[in-house]
């Protein structure tokens, strides 16, 4: 299997890094370059409040920060941010609300713990699943569409073809793209699509959500609180996903690759391209 | 591009579920069953604290457990734990240390916010980094036993095989392999290989790593921690990785794939076979 990357294309292509390695066969080492993916730690915070730091992509932190808050519930619209100020070199986001939410730590903290990156037992109860909203759009989206969508996705990411080494995710709409963005973070990309979203007043509502990576159950969260009715992967869904999207009325399909894909729930949003 | 897995492999592979979807082409639908993976939340309640909840497969939970509590150091050996006690149904893991550490809350949230997957300021700071100590090993490996060993890797895992949704790891030693874990998490398949070593009693100084996924800083720290001085992904590392290794004297090789490997820091560990 040949490697994913091409370094040759990527002359200076942002977020990248070029260093110098050496390149191993069983015959021997020659020296090289190589592109990698930057990763750099940005640390939040959230009126006057460090409320965490994690580990992305250099590149629209303001859509990650707004788009991370907004997942944690901490943001409802554009209107509740009074400003956003970015430092990348420092690796510090600032996000002021309107109203100064006053938080009691240790509920911020208890949060953070119960959600985010591969953390999120508060959702997973049946009351929990309950208590959130049905996706009820009535979009619908044929077949040969999801297979160009996807086919278009995935040339669209320069970092990805220097590096290898990062998740994408792209939401769209009726007309066309609406946002495209990649992050080292799997979580982060889509966050990161969802800030812009709030930040630019982009409706999410009745779209479509492609991403490369996996859909577990907290990728599904966020696409749901979002109310995007389909969402596709270039790969594997997890048992937990698929039963969340059934419940909440989200299309899910994975494996799109070439001329086919799977869908694994709310089938009835895939119509056949005689229609 | 075809999908990577094949459901007809796998009758009854643990960590699966097998369901009923839709396969669509350009020219229809048609029911099917596909293979996906399981994804649980897991608590683990640490000396009658309820310290974090991650997002898991199911299966060695007591390695995943203390390899995550070693990671974020609050195991430092066997003998530091009295019990452990995994309830797999209700997703809880209980863990007791001889010792009954009473850690402020506040100062254990604050551990787990600025650690664990996607978050790790308190570690990249240069101070920090001087703090951790290097890792020593001599140990070297010649490049054609590296390839062949991804060679056997990439056949390891069945979970893989039959869902293409999960990440593995294994450790190796000079005699062989001593761990093989996967997980839907990239930190937990290494969490779950430290922690059965923790466990078991493995020895982890001087052996060598291999992951099927991404190289982030979070990995390369973790591996560090352990003293394993080469770690080889048959995926990309990030730029932060690269420089951790570098500076704590990790050998690190990416994009190991048929014939050929990138070693990207102390390549003085890779042996031609001349040797």
């Amino acid at each position: 299997m040949e490697p994913l990357k091409s370094p040759s294309l990527s002359g200076e292509i942002a977020g990248t890094d070029r260093i110098s390695i050496q390149r191993v066969t069983r015959d021997g080492k020659q020296a090289t370059e190589d592109i990698v993916a930057r990763e750099m730690p940005l640390t939040i915070i959230f009126n006057n409040q460090e409320l965490v730091t994690l580990l992305c992509s250099p590149g629209d932190l303001n859509s990650l920060a707004a788009g991370f808050l907004y997942s944690e519930g901490l943001l409802e619209k554009r209107e509740d941010i009074k400003r956003v100020l970015v430092d990348e070199d420092k690796g510090i986001v600032r996000v002021e609300t309107v109203q100064d939410t006053d938080m009691p730590a240790e509920l911020l903290f208890k949060r953070m713990i119960t959600s985010g990156c591969g953390r999120g037992a508060s959702f997973y109860s049946a009351a929990d699943v309950k208590n959130r909203h049905q996706v009820e759009s009535q979009a619908t989206v044929s077949a040969s569409r999801v297979l160009s969508l996807v086919q278009e996705f995935q040339h669209l990411s320069p970092l990805y073809r220097a590096t290898g080494g990062v998740h994408s995710a792209a939401l769209y709409g009726a007309g066309g793209i609406l946002a495209f963005n990649e992050d080292i973070g799997r979580h982060n990309a889509v966050d990161k699509i969802f800030g812009e979203c709030l930040l630019k007043g982009i409706i999410t509502e009745g779209q479509l959500m492609v991403i490369s990576g996996r859909i577990s159950s907290e990728i599904l969260l966020k696409v749901a609180k979002r109310n995007v009715p389909i969402i596709v992967s270039v790969s594997a869904p997890t048992d937990l996903a698929v039963r969340l999207a059934g419940e909440l009325g989200i299309t899910l399909l994975g494996f799109v690759r070439g001329k086919h894909a799977n869908i694994y729930t709310n089938e009835w949003r895939i119509t056949s391209d005689a229609k």
